[in-house]
């Protein structure tokens, strides 16, 4: 059994930091309670990539919390990150997994319930659920699931869900009710003024949430 | 010894081919005399940065032309090319070969004199001198080093060498005077109406220079 928490997902964006240091937003939010943190750069060079890798693995190694990277399978060797999470656009996850290792974490978008489907034959630990909301984070998504959209994806697969896109302290107790093992956040933590009450706040959620407790 | 002919080095760019497939300029520039192929895709997904690769790999296996993946590293693993082409803003070359493997070929640009002895130090197999002319093609290059840094800089380094930017039949033979292994092109054969015939008359010049026979 891979060692892995979905609760609170922090996906990074750096242009979202209110330049604060990546570093500093991440632990921040690790020490309020963000249980798994991915890092996605779009627009960066690979040696950028890399090293901004190998400072948050530096980053996370005391608090046991997975560093997961986003797309690029040789920036996850090469910072021998926990784990990668690919797209439906990504390298195929057969070749991924072949690469990676089997006791790597592999996640996997999946935009519908088609992908959901096709992902129960393929070898992945967990599966994203994007977009669960219209998100400005993210401009290449497809049409927002909904909580049905979530729902319906959560009863289809085999695997743990995460959901993504526009998820908040508003919305993240009906995620988990609809089904989903976790929440994941861009700018809820990313662009708080203060990342570790925000995650705190989240994770509280959370919690209450799965214990069916009403807030 | 790893086998490999730096002689005539195409990059691709599928925004240059004039709306033809890759493989079908690659494969004319094959039969033109082309001697390596380095796939350099910026701006598409890895899922088709990846079915790419693979369809050229397929493609020059009978003709035994090596296929070089530039920057990821991920792509080259995923389709098992034969190189690996890193430019000094890339995953660090020592991380590179300890994933890649001592057999596969990984090839340095060097942007200045600094870069060729520094690159002394590492486990490449050869250097691409970029960029040599001013260029069109790619625009986030250094200061153009002209035939006097290709002079400086093949003194210098230890590796078989090649020369980037701006090349085509009228520097070609220059090029190779001033010391280059081989010439790399893009537009020159990209944008030929006729790859092969552009392949073939390159071919003949970097021949004849090495032979050092005037023209």
């Amino acid at each position: 059994m891979k060692d892995f928490d979905l609760s609170l997902y922090l996906v990074t964006d750096r242009s979202l930091s209110l330049n604060r240091p990546l570093e500093y937003v991440v632990e921040e939010a690790v020490k309020g309670g963000v249980t798994m943190v991915q890092l996605r750069e779009k627009d960066c060079s690979s040696k950028e990539f890399y090293e901004l890798a190998v400072r948050l693995k530096i980053c996370l190694k005391p608090y046991k919390i997975p560093l997961i990277i986003n797309d690029r399978l040789d920036i996850a060797l090469a910072c021998d990150a926990e784990g990668l999470h690919i797209g439906q656009e990504d390298i195929p996850c057969a070749i991924a997994r072949k690469l990676f290792g089997k006791h790597k974490i592999i996640g996997l978008s999946v935009e519908n319930v088609q992908d959901a489907i096709d992902a129960n034959k393929l070898d992945v630990d967990y599966i994203g659920i994007s977009p669960v909301f219209n998100t400005s984070t993210k401009t290449d998504t497809a049409q927002a699931l909904g909580l049905d959209g979530i729902r319906k994806i959560t009863q289809i697969s085999m695997f743990p869900s995460v959901g993504i896109g526009g998820i908040n302290t508003g919305n993240a107790r009906e995620i988990i009710q609809a089904g989903a093992d976790g929440i994941s956040v861009v700018s809820a933590i990313m662009s708080a003024k203060e990342p570790l009450q925000a995650a705190s706040q989240l994770s509280e959620i959370i919690t209450l949430s799965k214990k069916n407790i009403d807030i």
